[in-house]
């Protein structure tokens, strides 16, 4: 990876004046396209070893493009990051689409860290590494280009730089990026380690750049010149195509007829009102004791609830809001994203609500909308939805493995009792706001809304996730199944 | 103040069952209007002794409104928010507008603790009062009401509640506000300093209304009653009359001529160019010192640039950017709001940006735009900008009291300066982008910024947070100078 960059690359003083003002123009029309395209985001990853330059690129850019939408990203582990998933920080500082980050302190960095280490073993670094390559490939496709540039530098040379930084007359800021890595052999491994990840990480949206550092000129214009292929390259895609309405499904004739797997589901389930109030209240109990251990302040609880139009969600999470200390929890209503959402990767409304270790948060329809409503009304394309389940996958493996209980419902009831409860909703006077003519419409799309979640289902039950899928027509049975769901997963995972 | 809330208040099961729907279709009506308008948002500070129904209320009002534009907040202290002025958490949480919050824990909290263990006098638990009643103001008139509820409930009975509610066969979740306060004494100086607090800050619109809490349907309707008044009075006020732009400021004859504080500038200082390599390099280099000692990471560096259009504060911050670690600093150029920040008050979107302790946040154009160009564009009216001093000195206090480093620099450069600098940049292609002809045309105001400036400066210059004019003609001078002070700022505070 670093071959070529081992030879000498200078600018003479002279080249660089020479072209610096026309690359300086040449960035500023290029990075004008992206503000006024706003169709797409720039994130430049600036690594390499302490000494050779990151700031000085990172202050350089500052100089040639338009500060205004511009923004430097910079993670140095604060506690108010850490106490959520590892990734949390860098979702919550993503630009908004027409502006450039430039990030110093990537996910890269503590994967590299904990190899160079010893902390994490040849298979562990590996998977990291492909979990971040599909980070990268979602970034991508959800309008976020990646520009990565390596600085090469001589190890000895960095070193000796580094040390002559601290020892001038003037003090420095000085990025020390890879302080924890004292020993030579650390140093070692970080090297080997960091070919490993280039070469794994480099896609053809996003490879790495190694750029020669050791003369300053040099690899300013080089970081310069590949900053504005990127900033043209992005501005000559293609914009996207609307999307056109999925057409409703025909029956071919002879196939099998499509399998729901809501039809499974055996709806006549009761709970005896006799029973119903000693097995909330039994239930709430549990799910207040567990979420007051110690156990629980190093976790958390993600609840996603989903299901037909008056299926009953809000009156269950009312049943579980009465089970939470309201200082410890919240309730996101999923409505239309807001422009600075708008502006961002699918996800990023979803992960700018994860909770602090010991809190939990409940969603009320959920980042499942993707695969659900806007798959079935074509808000978004076949390619959008297609690769959510993955996204979403990984997205609740990364709160599972930050210790995150996850809970997800799908309330299930028959459109015969859907009918029912929307005719009730009109005669109630305070229960008619909960319904709309788009309520009655959208029962017209029911075949295609059984499709999208045995899909859904399917792809999205993991272990360590599953789906729950509630018998919801008696709304005493889903209320205390899904408490009582969330009390076992909650048992389960606490010990 | 709670003088009639010892009588008996009861509502027998039956009234309460028959005034219920009526109430419940009222509440949502009236919320829908909020819903629909959008002006205002409302926040429901629910505070009483522990045991007196502070979580039941909360749950009865998710029963009866619409949960999806409905907000918690609660405040439990988590190391995230702790870091920064405590006022911080409270602005973070505001509701948009057309939302309603419900607030546990709101800004009364801390004051009224530390005034019942003797942590703070008399004067200093008045004085706090008073800030709570200008930011409640300032609340009010930026577009948020506020419905106080005070739960009362005889403080025996309130103990012999907690006591029942933790002996019971099913856990509850009870919220403790004031679990510090175990000893008699300390509650018994608790409900001195409630009635003094509930009395300095009832003001006209938004007083404090005290809920007789010992039966709980009475208490519920009571605070619903409450809830659908404030709804409905909301619902009433006018909608805002469009500002008229302000006209020319014409001469009265025989007045005394405005007077301009630029005008006492000595705009012909330089900083001979031997000097100025040498100068730049101290200044930077005391401040990359100062921000690295730990002092600093119990303080923290807010600054504002504010400056005529090309007086250099780019340039300026590019300087300040060579001396300060990238990982903890940020720049934030104000531009338009987004939505997110337009349905909030003004100061919110400077609130947001508030660092961590021992960062630096520099504003490229700051909170006093407010006082500048909404001013002088007519972007709000009189009333909005002449009550901006006030809470920017607010604002400003807020920061310095939690430690931090205030500095806030006008660059001033004449208007012969100013056209020479724009017709630079029309020749410098790289420099092109940064001149509009809405800059030319902007020139015609020059007087009205002159005054708008002048005062600026007289009414937020503070001691704690001092304005500094920079004679910015000689663009080396005026660089040296603003950093000068920064560090010089830097040396005072940490000591």
């Amino acid at each position: 990876m670093f071959e070529s960059a081992k030879f000498e690359h200078r600018l003479d003083k002279a080249a660089f004046k020479a072209l610096e003002p026309s690359l300086r123009e040449d960035l500023l029309n290029a990075q004008f396209q992206l503000i006024d395209q706003k169709r797409r985001s720039l994130i430049v990853l600036i690594h390499g070893p302490d000494g050779a330059g990151k700031g000085a690129v990172l202050n350089r850019l500052y100089g040639w493009l338009d500060v205004r939408k511009l923004q430097t990203l910079t993670f140095d582990m604060p506690c108010a990051t850490e106490d959520r998933p590892p990734m949390w920080k860098y979702w919550r500082e993503l630009p908004p689409f027409g502006q450039v980050g430039i990030m110093l302190g990537s996910w890269y960095h503590a994967p590299l860290c904990k190899r160079a280490l010893g902390q994490s073993g040849r298979a562990a670094f590996s998977s990291m590494l492909d979990e971040i390559q599909r980070f990268e490939a979602m970034l991508h496709a959800e309008g976020v280009s990646l520009l990565k540039i390596w600085l090469y530098l001589d190890p000895q040379e960095a070193r000796r730089r580094l040390n002559a930084l601290s020892k001038g007359a003037y003090q420095r800021p000085v990025v020390r990026e890879w302080a924890e890595l004292e020993s030579a052999h650390a140093r070692e491994r970080l090297d080997v380690a960091t070919e490993e990840a280039a070469r794994a990480t480099s896609t053809e949206f996003s490879p790495w750049h190694v750029v020669p550092a050791a003369d300053g000129d040099y690899r300013d214009a080089m970081a310069g010149s590949l900053l504005l292929e990127k900033l043209r390259a992005m501005a000559q895609e293609p914009e996207p195509a609307p999307q056109p309405l999925p057409p409703n499904p025909t029956r071919v004739p002879g196939a099998l007829p499509p399998f729901s797997i809501l039809s499974t589901l055996d709806l006549s389930k009761r709970l005896p009102d006799a029973d119903y109030a000693r097995e909330l209240e039994w239930e709430q109990s549990r799910i207040t004791r567990l979420t007051n251990t110690s156990a629980f302040d190093r976790a958390g609880l993600v609840i996603a609830f989903e299901g037909s139009d008056a299926a009953g969600k809000s009156s269950t999470i009312m049943r579980l809001r009465q089970a939470l200390d309201p200082r410890r929890f919240r309730v996101h209503a999923i409505a239309a994203p807001t422009d600075e959402e708008r502006a961002r990767p699918y996800l990023w409304r979803f992960w700018r609500h994860v909770p602090q270790h010991g809190r939990t948060v409940i969603f009320d329809r959920s980042w499942y909308g993707r695969v659900l409503v806007e798959r079935v009304e074509g808000l978004c394309g076949p390619d959008d939805w297609g690769r959510a389940y993955g996204e979403i996958n990984d997205f609740e493996a990364h709160l599972r493995r930050a210790g995150y209980v996850v809970a997800k419902f799908w309330l299930a009831i028959s459109q015969a009792e859907q009918a029912r409860r929307f005719e009730e909703r009109e005669t109630i006077a305070y229960k008619r706001f909960k319904l709309t003519p788009e309520d009655w419409r959208n029962r017209e799309k029911w075949p295609l809304y059984e499709a999208a979640v045995t899909e859904m289902v399917d792809r999205t039950s993991t272990r360590s996730a599953p789906w729950t899928l509630v018998e919801a027509e008696d709304k005493h049975f889903a209320r205390v199944k899904v408490l009582r769901t969330i009390a076992d997963s909650l048992e389960e995972a606490l010990g």
